[in-house]
C-alpha cells in the first residue's frame, strides 16, 4: 500500500486510528474462553467491532510470543484473517527489530513476505545497514523508532550532541536520507506533543506512528494539531482503553463504541485541517 | 546460571566459544534435507558436533522468524534440545527485543519462562523501563546491547555528547547502574578491540557478548588481550565461519573442526591470563 492510498482510506473512514492488537491472556473476556483459540476469537471479535472505525492494525509480537509457537500462529492468523477480509486495512507488525544487515534481511522476509504484513517497526540503534534491508519491499514500509511514548524515552533518545541536536533529531535526519516518505514511518509518542510538531517541521511528508493515546495520556487533539499534514500524516495508535473498554460480553460492543469516540474526534480534527 | 557458574564452564571447556545458530534453508547441506525439519536436524548436529568446544549457544530469532510459527517450533525443539543434552550450556536467545514496560514484560516471559533461554539480547533505545521487566528472573540475563560489530554502529553509537561521552558509552554508564555483573552482560563487536578495551575499564566485572569473530572480521586474540577479566568476562561468538564450514556430508566435522580451532586459540589466551 502507497501512501496515497493509506491517505484515501484515512479521507473514506475519516480516521486515521491504528488498533493495536495486544492481546493478554488474563484480560481475555469470558466470551471467548469457549473458543479453541482464545486470543484469536478475542482479536476477530475486536477486529470485526472496530474495522468501520479504523484504518491500520497493529500487534505487536511481544503478546504472541509468550506463547511461543502457538503465539506466532495465532499471529498468523491474525494477520490472514485482516488481509482476507479487509484488503484495504493497513497492517503494522510492532515488532521493534533491528540486527546486522544479513539479520536484519531474514526479519524483513519474516514481517513483509511470510507474515504478509505492510509494515514492520524498526529500532535504530545499529544504524543503517540494519534499517536498509527492510526497505527493498515494494510497497512494504519501516516504522522507525524515533521518540518513543515511554518513561525511558528520556534516557537516551534526548540525548544532545555538541551541535544540541537530540539523538532522536538525528535519528530523523539521517533516516529521512535513507529512506522516502514512500519507505518509512516514524514512530513518536503522544506523550510528547511539543517535541512532535518539531519533528513534523524535520519530516514534513513521512507519516507518524503515534502510540501514547489512551492508557498512556497522551492528548490526541494536541497531537493531531501538530502533526497532521496534507495528506492526514498520522496514524495514531490506541490499544487497551479498546481491547479492555468492557470484561463482560459486551467488550467487542464496547471495543466498538470507544473506537467510534476516537473516530469522532478524528473526524473533526481532518474537518479542521480541511483534509475532509 | 550465575556468573561463577558460567566461569566454572568457561575453565572446563578451556573456552568462551558461543556457537551462533543462524541457519539459513539455502544454505543447509544436503545431508539434512531427508529429515521432517531440516533446520532443527542441521542444529542438532551442529550443537552435538560443536558442544564439546563450546560454553554457549546463541539462536538469533530472525533466522527462525523466516519460517514463520514452524520457524519458531523449530526454535523451541532448539533450546529444549540443548537444555536437555547440555544442561549447563548458557543459551542465550538472540533477539534484540525492547518495547514500553508492559510490553517488555511479555518478551521476558517469552523468552524466560516459555522459551527457556538464560539470557536474552535487549535494545537500549527505549531507555530503563524497557529493559527493567528482563531483570526480576531469577539466573536470568539482560544481554544489552551497547556498541555492535556492524558498520551502522558509527551512525548512531559514536556520537559524543556535550562532556564528549559517546552513547556506546553513555549506554554503559547508565546500564551498570540498571544491574549488576550477575544480571547484565554488554554486546561489544569484536570489530571495535581499541573500544572493548575501554568499555572493559567502565564495566571491569561484567560480561561482554562479543561477535563479529570470523566472517565479520574481527580478530579473537585482539579481543581476548583487552577483554579478558578475573573471571574471564567473554562470551566469543562464532556463527557462519562454523556452520558454514562445509556444505558437504562432512558438515558437521568440519564444523567441529572450526570450533576446536577457536577453542585452542581461546585455551592460549586463558593460560596467558592465568585463568587455567
Amino acid at each position: 500500500m502507497n501512501s496515497e492510498q493509506l491517505f484515501q482510506q484515512i479521507r473514506i473512514k475519516q480516521s486515521y486510528l491504528c488498533v493495536g492488537l495486544d492481546p493478554v491472556r488474563e484480560k481475555l473476556p469470558a466470551a471467548v474462553m469457549s473458543s479453541d483459540d482464545h486470543v484469536f476469537a478475542f482479536n476477530k471479535a475486536i477486529i470485526d467491532a472496530t474495522a468501520p472505525y479504523a484504518v491500520a492494525f497493529k500487534p505487536n509480537t511481544a503478546f504472541y510470543e509468550t506463547d511461543g509457537s502457538l503465539g506466532w500462529a495465532t499471529l498468523e492468523k491474525t494477520v490472514a484473517y485482516i488481509r482476507t477480509k479487509y484488503p484495504k486495512m493497513f497492517v503494522i507488525a510492532d515488532a521493534k527489530r533491528g540486527d546486522i544487515g544479513n539479520t536484519s534481511a531474514r526479519y524483513a522476509a519474516a514481517f513483509f513476505n511470510r507474515l504478509g504484513a505492510d509494515a514492520v517497526t524498526v529500532a535504530p540503534y545499529m544504524g543503517a545497514d540494519s534499517v536498509q534491508p527492510f526497505l527493498g519491499f515494494d510497497g512494504k514500509w519501516v516504522v522507525l523508532l524515533a521518540l518513543t511514548s515511554n518513561t525511558g524515552s528520556a534516557d537516551f533518545q534526548y540525548i544532545e550532541n555538541k551541535e544540541s541536536l537530540s539523538l532522536y533529531k538525528q535519528v530523523i535526519q539521517k533516516a529521512t536520507q535513507w529512506a522516502s516518505p514512500e519507505q518509512m514511518m516514524f514512530v513518536v509518542g503522544a506523550t510528547h506533543p511539543d517535541e512532535l510538531g518539531v519533528i513534523r517541521q524535520m519530516a514534513p511528508e513521512y507519516f507518524f506512528l503515534v502510540p501514547g493515546v489512551g492508557a498512556q495520556g497522551g492528548d490526541l487533539d494536541a497531537v493531531s494539531n501538530v502533526g497532521l499534514n496534507r495528506r492526514a500524516g498520522l496514524l495514531v495508535n490506541a490499544s487497551r482503553s479498546i481491547l479492555y473498554a468492557s470484561s463482560g460480553t459486551d467488550f467487542a460492543q464496547k471495543a466498538a463504541e470507544e473506537a467510534l469516540m476516537i473516530q469522532q474526534q478524528m473526524k473533526h480534527q481532518l474537518e479542521l485541517a480541511k483534509l475532509i
